[in-house]
């Protein structure tokens, strides 16, 4: 199962749903619930649609494993919202056998960067090898809050195997697609199941451009100096 | 049935109440709960009442559809709250096997107008083209926030018709009549049950005159130019 | 039933403990909720006791009505919990055939008064009357916040006839004993319980030495002009 | 038992962690609730962990009383989570038949001393003389706030004997090794557990040295003069 929620530079949500989309994954299962903010919203022909959850499924033709995806429209605005959500999501992995959790996030660092490093934490010592095998970075120490967080965290007490993907995103970025596509790159070497990124690396492309023309702006001198280079920067993991 | 909860411009409660008595409907049930503020409001005779909110009945003379109107002194305080009563209203609905649920409000526009247009979602496309036909404006997009709303959202997944009539106001007006009577008299049509808004329409009156007379001081000097008109603004809905 | 919680120049709860106090009633049960504040008090002794609400029972020796009484340390520090203790309180009352419950609070003023007005409101009109009867003022219109009021507000749906006397308090004072006195004067004369107040009285006179105090300071030119007499200032009722 | 969770000083949570490493007692079970944080953390191998309560058990080998441990990430950020995560603690100490309770936390003092004093609060006034023998100081009035409060005061309607030891503490230390030693060695002698405080030590001397060196600048003309000694301070408890 790939789970991934609004959070920052709304890494984990633009790869959840590029990955749903590019793999035409199924609706099968919605949650509404009062975690979520009290508000509606319409499509452009006027229709309603609550704040909600949703599991999309995909049927893999190889054989190999079938794959869960969720995703949802916002985090729940309350802490014990949070919880209930990971719990809800959990329980109908359970139900499906789901073998492992894939959870993902972005890890702000202040600076742009074309490769972002994608971070890895895991419910055991194993995986988180594993991920280093093909190119993650140990995330070591830290917190992850959010219920990207929860997902993958209360995992394990359930025996679930989970793993967090948190790629690099300066944190002045609401929509990071080279983040977004570096998580997504990532989870489909690891569930060996191709997925086109054009579409990210499109939109990721137009950033990597907006932020160029805003550099240079800055040094025709209406910006502020930036950082030295080489000074660690605190992360902030959501 | 048709609903309206304080809100912007106090348009639905309004509408509602004024739906109300102009019917004489017969109030049948009342909801208490730790969801409204905890506080209570006296009557002129010094009895007390709890906030709360309403239900009343009009029994259709003419053999067509009768009416339940809900309203209340005020929208819950909390999130959950808000979930919470827009569902104890629905089950009342279904109940009393509602055809349709009509919910109603604001639309906040920053400018006034004498005609005041109102914008219809629904739970499907086909109510949309239906309030078209008899002069609402499709709303294209955009959320709309507290009871109102998820009165009218949460009647989707229980597959009732719903639609939300939301009546431009500006956003200054605590209490505005004329966008109430717009919105009353889109639901009348809707109903077929004719309505008397004269009480609405000097309420209006009043109000149009207060805003001319503040406009007249702004041109004689003591107010702030105001915006070119044409610009488009973000309407934010409640 | 009598009760008076802290709130407002702390009048309920100062004329409620006194009370208790002079007819020497008996503690007979306790109220435990994480409704109140996440904290423990202790004695001069050393000795730990919880945030609570207490009950204690008056043997009325003449054959009239026996007397329940109930305060607290403190208001339920958020809404539901103010419901939530309203109606324990209530259920109790109902258990015992409690036959009128008293409900006390302050209306803030912004000035001091050697004679303070006593408001009143209740379940119905009759009583309102009887009230004005024996000196009150009806309380016509307002609003009354927190647990002292949905105690009277929710005895409404429950039958049970209540009501809330309400005095005259400056805001400024934190512990107001004129007040206090007031209010428990008219309580007295109502159950036909009479009850000393001459330490409700000390503190009064005390209060009022220093309210002078202030006010000789400020005609000596220490302090601003006081408001002149004759507005009507806006109630602030709790 | 000797219950510490993270308050003013890390006092508590630094005296429980030392003591359950001291005596290496056996962790057997954990708590895990949507009343913490919503949030992970990560060891340095990049394991995830939730933020939970945890029992650690030590059996005592002169064949006295074992002893039970509980200490927790973080308080409970909500005050209903902290009366539940108190409860429960409670009642899995009634189920091991804890024949006391012992909790701790700071005392803020606003000043740094070598000795601080341990003040005690009890559920009676006999533990609170016994623990004045062995050198504690009585806490004569004043309100605990926080979990270690509630998990002490709780503990009285269900007639489990319990102490609470508050070290005196300089608000502005985050860690105060020096109050955790002198709460530590307090409840050393009650239990009659002989603990190796030498850690505590040797952290509580680097915090010292820090205090003192920042006095020096102080006198060398940096910092503002320190208060007069002998004014008496308000104790902030938690």
């Amino acid at each position: 199962m790939v789970c991934g929620l609004p959070g920052i530079g709304s890494v984990a949500w633009l790869a959840v749903n590029h990955l749903q989309k590019e793999l035409k994954a199924e609706l099968f299962a919605e949650v509404f619930s009062p975690m979520f903010s009290p508000k509606v919203w319409l499509t452009d022909d006027g229709v309603v649609n609550l704040m909600k959850g949703e599991f999309h499924f995909w049927k893999n033709k190889n054989g190999e494993n079938d794959l869960l995806i969720f995703t949802a429209n916002e985090q729940p605005y309350s802490p014990e919202g949070q919880y209930e959500l990971a719990e809800v999501v959990l329980e109908l992995a359970q139900k499906f056998n789901v073998t492992r959790v894939i959870t993902m996030g972005g890890m702000a660092t202040d600076k742009f960067t074309e490769q972002p490093k994608v971070y890895v934490g895991a419910t055991d010592v194993e995986q988180v090898k594993e991920l280093e095998g093909i190119g993650a970075v140990k995330l070591a120490g830290g917190a992850i809050t959010g219920t990207n967080g929860l997902i993958f965290g209360l995992a394990k007490p359930k025996k679930m195997p989970a793993i967090c993907l948190l790629a690099e995103t300066p944190g002045y970025l609401s929509l990071d697609a080279n983040a977004a596509k570096a998580a997504l790159q990532l989870s489909s070497k690891l569930l060996n199941i191709p997925v086109d990124v054009g579409a990210l690396e499109k939109q990721a492309k137009e950033n990597s451009e907006a932020v160029q023309r805003a550099k240079d702006l800055s040094r025709a001198g209406f910006g502020h100096e930036s950082k030295k280079g080489g000074e660690k920067e605190l992360p902030y993991v959501s």
